[in-house]
């Protein structure tokens, strides 16, 4: 039955984290290490320390890795709460791309693997990279992977480069894409492989400057010098890389929507401050429709925003894929949350483009949000293709 | 819980709601009856026999009165189905202002008023009229009332002038709207007022030229010329009309969503069977991106509206007064309803803004529907005055 | 060197037509005959000599016609005038489809064609009609023509059905596009042929029931049934259907856009007037931003337009085809005047949507607007298909 | 009459500005003294002199100080040139604040004052700064002005807060608004005061962290702790500082939109080139419409920016103060320049956000364009006064 209500128990949780967020990562938002282009690793370290204590790491763990393995649904909730500061998630460690990697792993990887690259990661030890994305495009449309595995029986050896790889620096646990190329040995095709940082060949040639804020040691170029593995290192079955990273995708997608609509509350809460006590013609701001009419649209936004996650998540619950709805909602929340990250900007005035509040880097964060996990146009282009598929059936 | 499902007998209903509009109403859509301005008397007769038959007349009646009193989510399912065709409402007696006027009946009218003014409209027999707005502006600021009420201790005389008011040729109930001046008798301020529509002194001067197609006889510019009703007249209290338009002002903007959502999805479903068969430059035209990212667009804001009207809904039936939730609902579904409508008529081309198709009429009803109940301005301005006055508390 | 100032003579014209259409025009507005499907051939008679006594008939016509010959800058100047009323330019002879066929005719008619078929539209006694359309897709995309013209040496013979042909009903000069099949006799391809509107097999199967409302006698479907023409009957050449439409369409576009201004201006200052005398909430609602920035944004949207099509002429008059420059003023003035329309709706509120003010007629007929003469889809594709291919020289 | 052609001797000097710029301006882009926080002084004075070295340093200066004085016309093709890179205006010393600066002291400023502090700033050897925004709010409402200064008949005393003060680090030539308090002595009221930056109580506290990238030092946060300035100080009349800002403001708003258009244009240019070579789903991406229709509302929005600018200046041209003309391109040019940006990083993917390209840059540049020189809203506002307050005069 149609219903809105919260569990006590994903509430109290709710509340729990609401809490911990503002009394104990708030203060860090001005902390240096929180860079123009993300929190360092150090600080990182620090966070998931708080949220240690507090016993708020990785909640969203299954529960053989001792998490509490909430439902999509309350994932929405409690990733929402999380979100009100960008370092919320990295302090309770459900940031991109840890918590997508996580998912992903928790299906695919074998106990083996698990327990050597996924625990780690859980226990907030260790970080951990999917590097799929290359200049030449493997992004939106990943069939034009230009990295490739060439296995000659015994190893793969992998030669490319990878670019815009989130964490790049200073992670353990890799995941790499890589194509590989027909051979007499066995299968080919795009296929995942999991090995560690420190392999031989991983070259982090430098970090991009970006204009997000909120990704731990940014977004990095990356070569791949003969990188060697062993079969073991394969994540998955060989020629289902595309596949695993569309798992991987549905929910990864819904996860930053979460955490974003947590930020951009948190913006609308300011520019709501700020509209209430700036004067500027004889009367507060927020009086005038100019400004007053930006806030509704934002108070809409918002709520279109958790209701659209809300039902994507539940037909997830429900068992589903989830990959139209996902997409749909992906669209749909990353393009309304920036215009609620923009009208706040707006209200604020020239403050809004400064770092004196989080409002301008929420805005700059939401900016990529329209672009990484597909931009909004690939989207709709994924969801018109559904509707002109589907045989309507109207009764 | 959060939950997205339509319990199995509403479903039902729903289903057998949509065969009958799809069946037996969408036929009537070209009887010359479905003029420029709306649906004559005679055709609603039609039409209203025909959903007798069917049992489904006035679901949405109290259960004193043989309706089903369905919740209101359930009602946003069923009205959903309805709205399919613009004439499924007019079918199902559930369309505007009717339904709200049986709303606000039900729950002020004395007994002996609900039998008399009440009943026979619940059972499809009369249609009734709420005679508020008018030309000086008593829509969206209804202290601006001019009607004036003169109580003499015995009896109230009515002067005054009304216009878009909707439905009111051959209505028999009518629920008007004046402001009882100041006399030594008694209270005095806005009082609703109940009678016959044979009530000597209402003059109906015309029927409006509008833009909208799909209200029983349009909409009347009403003159009252020394209307005298009896104390027994009064619906409600003396000076309590803006309480009592209030009452039945929020659910009544959430059923105009609910049957609009049914004709945009309607519209979309013309659309996408275009975008699917025409071809231009070589491929069917929703394979071009211009066409296809307007069904994706539309795909999201019909579903963002159903979830938007369901939680609103989901309020009220908590018990909920829902002022805020309406505005913020009946602002943003009429909005994205409304580009539905647009982008459709852009898919069809040509065809679009011709009646070949019933999109033209949507479209026009749905520019009509950003206007009444309130313009988006006026309720977005509402919507922020209650942002501005609600204490923070972010714990 | 960049200028803005309109010429004195010009100016002194504009202002004659300005008065002429606010003082005897005007009035017309309401008269029964300008019909919800556009104004009557009758009506049309009567505005003409009203035109004719004033010297203001036709004016744009060449020189050896006895028109003035006006350069397209100084055509936009008038025709936004003229648009001040819709029926202004009925009356003055230079609204579509006329004013594009006349354009035509003048450039590739015979002189004895021109005699015939040219002047008795140019001197206001017949109008004229130009057959493209068809309702499989021949619209936006005139390949798919499918009216065929069957050559046996001597005459064609015409088959096919066309819609959308505007002034079709009453019409003596007939434009017929029909492909000319491959034949022994001669050339074939798309191709314009040239006839009297009373030829044998022409039928007008009926009018649509179209939005738009300007247009002398609405919108028809029309079939061809073996219509028999001599080869006297070519317009142009065989084969060069589609350069010859092209031909057209570039000026007829701008054309469109300039009267269109004139209505949109007239919108805005009804809007403008409303805003200042109504009040609501204390004050005249011009005061409220929700209104005041729909006036804002009109007032940015009109000069906007008005400086776009000044540019486009300018370019015309420069000698250029213009086909890049008008397709990129078709697409934004008919976008940006289709807003200022709906922004005057919503602002006389439900007066908007009504025919007490001018206003939704032309709302309405903006929404055509964006679709003929090419959706605004198909020439946002061709302009980014010239973008494309452009080279590059940035010095 | 009508014209859109530019002079052979404009375009000669734009043709040699826009060599310049791409020549020897925009391998600086790469340059790291281009901070996240704009070019440092260092970087500025290099420019300066490659500007000088081809004779195209400060060439809008009054012809008395070696300039060429062109009209507003003229400069709007000039600065579009130089706009191309955001450190062309820096180098050509057209930048804001100095431009502005520079008019406004070469209108007001004694000669005594000009040979000061404008000859050097002309000369590029030093920078200005026009000190007035404040944190409480006197940016958007200058009336809401908390600085004070405290005349006692011989010397003005200020003290004050000020932010946002743009190249305020460094700067030489000090413009500072305070409001003198009533006194025995003399007028009272906002006023402009005119000092060397080395004056004692000249505080910068700090450089604030913001968006934009492109003001030489960015922006500061200034402090006046008892500034004391001798009568010879005042920058004309007491009382008269709002007056003098309207002054600078309304030709000031208009280089703005000049430069940034130049700036619009260049992403433009980056983002076909990609959508030409870049290719997704097999075709170079530019031909998917959900991008070549960005690529083609950016050539409208361009144009359309190119026209607004050209009309407004040439009303300036014509002698009129402009102000209603130069908000109504401002609020346009930088809201639409701002899309086109928007539209380029969405173009880019990936690449978009980070700095591998300028179009980042000048996405976040234009974001603080909407704000600085009042918001859109602001001017919005005042559009819509003057609309209401305009006697209709419609013949």
């Amino acid at each position: 039955m149609i219903d809105f209500s919260i569990s006590a128990e994903t509430a109290a949780l709710r509340d729990e984290i609401r809490a911990f967020v503002i009394d104990e990562i708030v203060p860090y938002e001005t902390d240096p290490r929180l860079t123009q282009h993300g929190p360092t690793d150090e600080l990182r370290g620090e966070l998931v320390e708080l949220a240690r204590k507090r016993d708020l790491l990785t909640l969203q763990a299954p529960k053989r890795f001792g998490g509490r393995e909430p439902s999509h649904v309350d994932q929405a909730v409690l990733y929402e709460a999380a979100g009100w500061s960008t370092l919320g998630p990295v302090a309770l460690n459900c940031a991109a791309p840890d918590e997508g990697n996580m998912f992903l792993l928790s299906k695919i990887a074998t106990e083996e693997q698990a327990e050597t690259f996924l625990r780690p990661v859980i226990e907030g030890h260790q970080r951990s990279v999917f590097a799929m994305t290359e200049p030449d495009g493997a992004g939106s449309d990943p069939k034009q992977l230009t990295t490739k595995a060439v296995f000659d029986g015994t190893n793969y050896t992998i030669n490319g480069q990878k670019w815009l790889i989130t964490g790049a620096t200073g992670a353990k646990t890799w995941i790499i894409m890589a194509d590989v190329e027909p051979n007499p040995h066995g299968p080919s095709g795009p296929t995942l492989f999991l090995c560690d940082g420190n392999t031989p060949g991983i070259v982090i040639e430098r970090v991009m400057s970006t204009m997000d804020r909120n990704y731990v040691e940014g977004h990095g170029v990356v070569r791949f010098d003969d990188v060697t593995l062993p079969q073991s290192a394969l994540l998955g079955d060989v020629g289902e890389a595309l596949r695993y990273a569309q798992l991987r995708l549905a929910p990864a997608r819904l996860t930053h929507c979460m955490r974003w609509l947590g930020a951009a509350e948190r913006a609308q809460s300011i520019a709501v401050e700020h509209a209430r006590t700036r004067t500027a013609f004889g009367k507060p701001i927020g009086e005038h429709q100019g400004v007053s009419f930006m806030l509704a649209d934002n108070e809409i936004g918002l709520q279109q925003s958790r209701l659209a996650i809300w039902w994507a998540c539940w037909t997830l619950d429900q068992g589903a894929r989830g990959r139209h709805e996902s997409s749909m909602v992906k669209a749909s929340v990353s393009e309304e949350l920036y215009k609620v990250a923009d009208r706040c900007v707006q209200v604020l005035g020239g403050m809004g483009i400064s770092d004196e509040t989080p409002v301008a880097m929420i805005f700059r964060d939401m900016r990529a949000f329209r672009l990484y996990d597909g931009p909004t146009e690939v989207h709709k282009h994924a969801i018109a293709v559904q509707i002109l598929r589907r045989l309507e059936d109207r009764r």
